[in-house]
């Protein structure tokens, strides 16, 4: 199952810049080979169901590590089975729609 | 690591009416042994990590075989590691400030 | 336009207890007169869409003046114009799939 | 009151395909002069927070017009009072740890 994924990571407890822990993240996506872009208010990510959840899973493991002793995602998980489709597909078929 | 969540599922294409898709869900977390409570955008479900987790991806299965063809998920995932607190224990801090 | 909302809202900069800014928000759902349960991840709010949404930037100037100094909130709102729906509604919708 | 905003709209009842009702709120938000970029899940938003707001109901409205009986919206809304911050700060300041 292919999951399309948009997460926003937002650690407690370490004062008001959380950049640094964000960037974490985006590092553990980026070594476990997932597609992904960042965004003013999260990352797009994309991959396999249990590939990109594993990746959720090291992102809280590591920043409760780094320092982070509350952390809150907000996530938005999409799947189908009627044809496939990838978040660059659904960024043109909107763009398209505008367009000349 | 113990996870507070709350998720909100989104069938596509099954028409207007969602109420059974969203139904079916909560029995996942009912027969998953999960803490679970619904209200009116959504449920809260706690548990182990991977317990929770093997149950949203369950409900994405169980739709997509009831006749889904899209999915949204919205989730929220909060975990912290410098004290054990459930979902009930949120709602009392709250109620605590306002009561008398 | 009426509008069923669900909002949690995340004050920054305040340390890890954000309990009593919660309250605040809630303190201004009441006094707006608005329809408002509390779950274990934010607050169904319900009513005409002007009256809800003047309550969620008083919430956001409430807290702002509280000392937070930054505040994100994560809102779902919900309208229809097929016919007319409470929260109760929703909620009781799922119930009777999942009763008898 | 500057707000940094993330929407995500989702009309129901209109089919699986949502990409027309998603250009028409790129162009309010187009119209009404604000900064507004769109990623896979969704569409960064920046402006004062009147503005922004009266763009996001101009928004439900106009699918409402067009045909969706069933409207949500996910929206995540930050504001600070501790300095000037855009979208595209936000996101520099990740890719600034990540690179060098």
């Amino acid at each position: 199952m292919y999951v399309l994924m948009d997460i926003m990571v937002s650690p407690g407890g370490v004062g008001v810049s959380v950049s640094p822990y964000v960037a974490m993240c985006q590092q553990i996506f980026e070594d476990a080979g997932l597609v992904h872009t960042m965004h003013g208010y999260g990352t797009n990510v994309e991959g396999e169901w249990d590939d990109v959840m594993a990746a959720v899973k090291r992102c809280h493991e590591t920043l409760h590590d780094a320092g982070a002793v509350r952390i809150t995602s907000h996530i938005k998980l999409g799947t189908r089975n009627d044809r496939d489709q990838t978040m660059a597909d659904k960024v043109t078929s909107v763009q398209q729609k505008l367009g000349g």
